[in-house]
C-alpha cells in the first residue's frame, strides 16, 4: 500500500499526478524551486517543499534535496513525472537503497534499456526487429558494399565515433555507394581522426509509432495501442495522435506483439514505450524504449479509457494490471497539441513571463491539462509547455475539426504563444490526409 | 444540408451548441440581450444579433425578434437549446411557417407531449406504465376504497380540482383510507369549492430515472441508457450521473424498451428524454417525456460517446440515426455538478456580479462546459447556472472521487457559489453508499 506520494516534478504532469492521487485517497507531498512558490502544483498537494533555487540542478535535479524532503515528510513513494529525473538510473537506485518505491522500473532496467547498444541486443535476442546495420567495424569501401548489400539499399553510412551529421552519407543504390562510402570516410577521418565506419539502412519517410505498454511485478504486460508522433520539430514531438490512421489491424496486432516481446524480453515493470520506426512498406525497426510516463500519454487514456497513472502508481504498490490484452478497447480517435510558451516567428524563442488574460477552451471531447492560470508568471527556467489541449472525437476528421475548433479559441496574453501555428498545422491538406512523416515540419512552410 | 444556425439562447449551452456547429462546418449566429453584450456565446459565434433588453420575455423570449434575426442573417435552423423557447409550440410552428428548420420535435409532437393527459393516454396506449389512477370521477368514500383496492395501497388522495398540496393526503392501507379521504375531501371542498376526488398509486422513495432517446424522421428510434437525476432541490436537479448504480441490466433493458415504446408511440423525431420515477421494487412510472436536449445530456454523452448535439442536427437534416441500438455501449460511469451563483447559506439566493478570480479544473475525465470567464459579469436576469461539472470514471466510485477533487480544485471569487454544498453532499455516506431517491435533499442536512 502506497499512503503518501512526492511528486519529483513540476508543471502540468505534477498536477496530473496530485489529481490521479486525491482521486486514489493517497496524500502528496510537492516539491517546488524558488521560481515555482507560486505554482499551481504547490498550492495543490497537501504537503509542498522548497528544494532550492531556479536553475533545475539546483532543485528538481537535487537528488539529496528530494530524497531529504520525501524522508521529512513521510512519504513512502516518488512519482517521478517525465523529464528531470525520471530516467535517471543513479536516482532510481537511490530510492531503492532508501527503501523509497520508485514509481517507474527498477534502476537495473533504467540501465539497460538506457544502454543503446544493450537495449538493441536485448531486441534482437527478443526478435523484436531493429534498423538492420553492421556488426562489425567497416574499414573498406568492399567490404562496406557487401554489406550495404546484405542489409538493403538505401543505407545510411555513419562515422563510428560520429555525431552530428559528420561523417554521414546516404547511399541510395549500389551505384551511388563507392562515392559516398569515401566522402563519408574522409571526412570521419578528418573530423574525429578515425576511419572506422558504421552501415545501416536508411529509413526513408519514416513515421514515429510508439507503443504504449504496462507491465506488472507479476509478469504481465499489455500495450494500449500505437500513437503517432511524427509531427516533430528539433526531435521535439509537436503534435501526437492515437490511433495512428495509416496503421492496419493487421499491423498494429503485429507491433503490438513485439512491443510486448520487448517489454518481456527487458524484464520490464511499470509504464513504458516502445519506440518504432515505420517505413512505408510496413516495416518497422525499433528505436528505443523510454522507461517513464511520456507528455503524450493523454491520447491513449481517451482512447482506452485507462488512467495511465493511477495504473503507475498501483503496479508500483505490487498490484497486478486492472485490465487484460483482450478487454482493452480502441474507441475513437484523440489528439495532443502541445502549447508552447514561444514565438515562432522568432525561431521559436521561449517567452517567459506573466500571463495577463487565459481563456482556455472546455465541453464535450476536450481535455486541458495544465498547471498555468491568469496571472500567473512563467519562470525562465523550465520547459516552455505550458498547456496540453487534448481532444477526442469519433474518428480522426472529427479529432481534427474539434481541435482547430479549440485552438481557435485559445486566448493567452502577456506572452508569446505557439498556438496559432498549431492551428495552421490543423490546417494544413498533408496533415489532414495523414500524410505525415518525422521530416513533416521540415518540408511543409507553415 | 444545414449551413448556418441561430442559436436561440445563452450560456453554456449556446456555447456547446456553437462549438458542435463549428466542428461539423456550419456556420453559427448568436443572439444577445443588450445584459449579454459581453457573453461567450456573443463573441465565439460567427455572427451575433442584439435581440432586446435584458430581461428574458424582451430579448430570448421575443419570437419575432429571433425569426426577423434568422431571417436577416439568412440562418436556415434554429437550435432552442433548453428553457426558453425549447418546448414551445408557437415557436416551433412559427419557425415551420417560415421554412426554418427548428432543431427539435414538429410542433404538433410538442403539443401532444405537453398535454399531460393526451401524453398519459398515449403512453398506456403503447402500453408503458403510468402511474395507477381513477379513471372516473370519484365522489364517496366507499367507491373510493374500491378503487384503492384496485389500484394498491399506498395511495394519494387528491382534489381533482386541486394544487399546492391542499386537498391531498396519502393512505398507506384500507385502515387509513376513510378517515384519509373524508378530510381530503372536506379540504378539497372548502379550499376549491368542489369535492371531486381522484386517486392514484403513491410512489414511495422514488428515484427519478431518465431514458435519453434518439429518433430519426425515418423512423428509427433507440435509447442511451438513463440517467439518475435523484438529487433535487425544489423540483431542480443538482446533480446527475449515468448510469443508474441501482438498475439491474434486465430492469435497464426493460425501461428503455418502453421508453422506446413511448417515443415511437408519440412519433417523435430528435432528442429526447422519457422520465420515470422507479420506486424500491423495480417498478416504474412514466412522468412525462422532454421535447429538447437537457440540461444533463453530457453524462450520457460521457458513458456513449456520442455528441447529442451533432445528432440533433444530423437528425434535424434528415439524416438516419449514426448508431443502431446494438452498437451503443455504455462504459464507465459519469457525474455531472451544477454550479450555480448562488449562495446557499442564504437560502440559495443568487449571486449575481463579476467574477474576479476565476480557476476551474480539468485533467483526466474532467470536463467543463460553461460560459464564463475571469472579469466576466453574471447579469441577474437569467437562470443562475454558470457551469456543469462533468466528471468520467471506470466506476462510480471512481467517479465520485474525481468530482470530489475536481470541486475542490474550484475557485471562484467575487460572487457566491454552491461549490461547497455540492462538495458536501457528494461526501455524504448515503449519497456515495447510492441510498438516494427525489427526497433526499429534502432528508439530509448538509
Amino acid at each position: 500500500m502506497i499512503k503518501k506520494i512526492l511528486i519529483a516534478n513540476r508543471g502540468e504532469i505534477a498536477v496530473r499526478i496530485i489529481r490521479a492521487c486525491r482521486e486514489m485517497g493517497i496524500e502528496t507531498v510537492a516539491v517546488y524551486s524558488e521560481a515555482d512558490a507560486e505554482a499551481l502544483h504547490a498550492q495543490l498537494a497537501d504537503e509542498a517543499v522548497c528544494i532550492g533555487p531556479g536553475p533545475s540542478a539546483k532543485s528538481y535535479l537535487n537528488m539529496q534535496q528530494i530524497i531529504s524532503a520525501t524522508v521529512i515528510t513521510g512519504a513512502d513513494a516518488i512519482h517521478p513525472g517525465f523529464g528531470f529525473l525520471s530516467e535517471n538510473s543513479r536516482f532510481a537506485r537511490l530510492c531503492e537503497e532508501c527503501k523509497i518505491t520508485f514509481i517507474g522500473p527498477g534502476s537495473e532496467i533504467i540501465d539497460k534499456l538506457g544502454n543503446k547498444s544493450e537495449a538493441r541486443n536485448t531486441m534482437i535476442e527478443a526478435g523484436v526487429p531493429v534498423i538492420p546495420g553492421t556488426k562489425d567495424p567497416v574499414y573498406d569501401v568492399r567490404h562496406g558494399k557487401k554489406e550495404a548489400e546484405r542489409i538493403g539499399y538505401p543505407v545510411m553510412i555513419k562515422a563510428a565515433l560520429g555525431g552530428g551529421g559528420k561523417g554521414m552519407r546516404t547511399a541510395f543504390s549500389a551505384d551511388e555507394f563507392d562515392l559516398a562510402f569515401q566522402t563519408a570516410q574522409k571526412e570521419a577521418s578528418m573530423a574525429f581522426g578515425d576511419d572506422t565506419m558504421y552501415i545501416e539502412h536508411f529509413v526513408e519517410h519514416p513515421r514515429h509509432i510508439e507503443f504504449q505498454i504496462l507491465a506488472d511485478s507479476q509478469g504481465n504486460v499489455v500495450h494500449l495501442g500505437e500513437r503517432d508522433c511524427s509531427i516533430q520539430r528539433n526531435h521535439q514531438k509537436v503534435i501526437e495522435e492515437a490511433p495512428c490512421g495509416a496503421i492496419s489491424e493487421k499491423l498494429r496486432r503485429r507491433m503490438g506483439e513485439a512491443a510486448v516481446r520487448a517489454a518481456k524480453a527487458a524484464h520490464y515493470v511499470n509504464a513504458g514505450t516502445i519506440e518504432f520506426l515505420l517505413d512505408r512498406n510496413e516495416q518497422f525497426y525499433f528505436m528505443e524504449m523510454n522507461t517513464r510516463i511520456q507528455v503524450e500519454h493523454p491520447v491513449t487514456e481517451m482512447i482506452t479509457g485507462l488512467d495511465l497513472i493511477k495504473e503507475q502508481i498501483r503496479i508500483a504498490a505490487g498490484e497486478p494490471l486492472s485490465v487484460s490484452q483482450k478487454n482493452i478497447n480502441i474507441s475513437g480517435h484523440a489528439i495532443e497539441c502541445r502549447i508552447n510558451a514561444e514565438n515562432p516567428d522568432k525561431n521559436f524563442r521561449p517567452s517567459p513571463g506573466t500571463i495577463q488574460t487565459l481563456y482556455l477552451p472546455g465541453g464535450c471531447g476536450i481535455r486541458m491539462d495544465t498547471a498555468v492560470y491568469s496571472g500567473y508568471t512563467i519562470p525562465p527556467y523550465y520547459d516552455s509547455m505550458i498547456a496540453k489541449l487534448i481532444v477526442h472525437g469519433k474518428d480522426r476528421a472529427e479529432a481534427i475539426a474539434k481541435m482547430t475548433s479549440a485552438l481557435g479559441e485559445v486566448i493567452v496574453e502577456g506572452i508569446d504563444t505557439n498556438a496559432d501555428y498549431l492551428y495552421r498545422i490543423l490546417n494544413e491538406p498533408d496533415y489532414q490526409a495523414g500524410r505525415t512523416d518525422i521530416e513533416y515540419l521540415n518540408t511543409h512552410t507553415l
